[in-house]
């Protein structure tokens, strides 16, 4: 894909970045100068977990809802998720007097439904033996007139994502750091897309890579196929915020273009590195956004004698969860 | 106290500021738009969690062992401490060249002796119930010609703890926050004598309020009573990194000079807070280091219509304790 037919432009992302400022949290760059002692190598972790409703996706849902028009705005948004994409749009249209409606399974954890409603949002429950929710998503907005905000493949959803990697660049430039390479972990591939658009003209030697989960690693055997690969039906993983079933058509090019390769991380891997964030840097990481500091740990990226940046996303992992994750893997 | 009768001023803390940028961490001033709107005010925090060795500690150690003469540094620092300030000193001493000797008891937990030994210092063990601390490391200085570096009474190592201060005010200006109160954890009153200091040339109208926990406020009473009074013998709290048996003679008449009051917590407040802090603003506190944040959650400080800034001192707590505390309060 010729650059000029991505999507977005690092003008939109700056564009996103100006309207977010005040809104969103300008979350901190955070490194450990004895745990890169011992790394041989500088690694930077962008703390999206301190973004408000502890993840990065309320960037990319909020400038989408802000480039509504009015009239839009009054018929709100409309999205499917059960995580941190359904808060994100939620306080969005919160803040922007919108409202949002969120598709969810029926049996989508109360504790989940109840982080949505307090945000304000309604909730639309189906059955997912009967009905698949890109179905439910369309019957309801062509019924109500909302309007969709897809957790990635969408330009402005894009451009707010990309804002995560304009401060990173940014923020290591104040720290007198020069990226070699940006480890995003990798669901939807928006997230990684945006970076590496962001990361291709403000900083061109840089690499990124997609992270997956070790058996979600849909992103990483497409690139290697040369077209988008489905993941297997039925397998698991504790990295509930990218499980995804297939690398989607907005994300993909993009990442076939621009990417270095993909790396993964085993539930074992990741739960070791939330422990490890929480021992060095004293941050909250949910299990999704663990995985590129699982692939320092775990060897797949070096960083020895290089300086290597990862993303991470979210930390909305409750704290009973967050205890037992981490104990299994040690004790 | 006469002002001009201080230990420190304004000008040494900016002193140890900027030798000690690019040494430690310019930590986060973290906030919640959410939580703020939920508390009617606006809740800032210093995360010195996210300080070298996970607490403030290494800003006063490291400006006092900076101000040694090269032979000092030779014979190197000598300390009593089994937390955070035997962390500091250690850390410091090995960046500049020079050495620790730890005074710890015998009956120490091993993790936390294998923590300073890791840090390259020595341990020199005693036995509580034949000698205490003060003799022990007078007697090892005098044998080894160490330098004693205090965990708080001295001018050096409060001038490296009001950087703290210094940076939260800065931080603020930055977020357009104007502080009404700062809350600091109070053990021997350091980093409480420091804030007073800074704030008071820096920010006169903001109140400085020392905070303890319930049953070790012996800095309230003493400011209630007009002079140093000494806690009860035998009690126990979580918060094992501030508890001192009385306020030092170096801190206290600053800090009777200079604080609004003296607020407390109870155990059951503080590992509330330490939830709070994991699920709203996704970081590690420690115990003593949670005890500003619950005296915002306890109500003895009113945040309505007004902006708090308080100081998470450090985020040592092991894994196993921190599920431990946290689930012991509320299941």
């Amino acid at each position: 894909m010729p650059a000029t037919e991505f999507p977005i432009s690092l003008n939109d992302v700056r564009a996103a970045a100006r309207a977010l400022n005040g809104t969103v949290v300008r979350t901190p760059l955070l490194e450990n100068a004895d745990v890169n002692a011992s790394l041989g190598g500088r690694l930077l972790i962008k703390a999206e977990c301190a973004q408000r409703t502890g993840a990065f996706k309320i960037r990319g849902a909020y400038w989408r809802i802000l480039n509504m028009t009015a009239e839009e705005r009054a018929l709100g948004a409309i999205t499917y998720s059960s995580g941190n994409h359904a808060l994100g749009v939620s306080q969005a249209a919160r803040i922007l007097g919108s409202t949002a409606l969120i598709v969810m399974p029926d049996d989508a954890p109360a504790a989940k439904m109840a982080a949505v409603r307090s945000l304000g949002a309604e909730i639309a429950t189906f059955d997912r033996d009967r009905e698949n929710y890109d179905d439910v998503v369309e019957r309801l907005r062509q019924e109500t007139g909302r309007v969709h905000v897809p957790p990635s493949a969408h330009p402005q959803v894009l451009s707010g994502a990309g804002t995560v990697a304009l401060e990173i660049f940014e923020q290591a430039e104040a720290l007198g750091a020069r990226i070699d390479a940006v480890l995003t972990p990798c669901g939807g591939g928006g997230l990684t897309a945006s970076t590496a658009i962001v990361a291709r003209e403000t900083s061109p030697g840089t690499q990124v890579y997609a992270v997956e989960p070790e058996l979600f690693d849909d992103t990483r055997r497409s690139l290697l196929a040369g077209q988008r690969v489905p993941n297997p039906i039925g397998l698991r993983t504790i990295c509930d915020a990218i499980m995804t079933p297939i690398p989607n058509t907005v994300t993909f090019p993009i990442n076939q273009a621009l990417l270095a390769g993909g790396l993964t991380a085993s539930d074992a891997d990741v739960a070791a590195a939330m422990r490890f964030a929480f021992e060095h840097y004293k941050i909250v990481v949910e299990p999704g956004a663990a995985v590129g500091i699982a692939a320092v740990l775990n060897g797949q990226i070096d960083i020895s004698g290089r300086t290597v940046a990862t993303v991470v996303t979210g930390g909305n992992v409750d704290l009973d969860r967050f205890c037992s994750l981490t104990h299994q893997i040690t004790s």
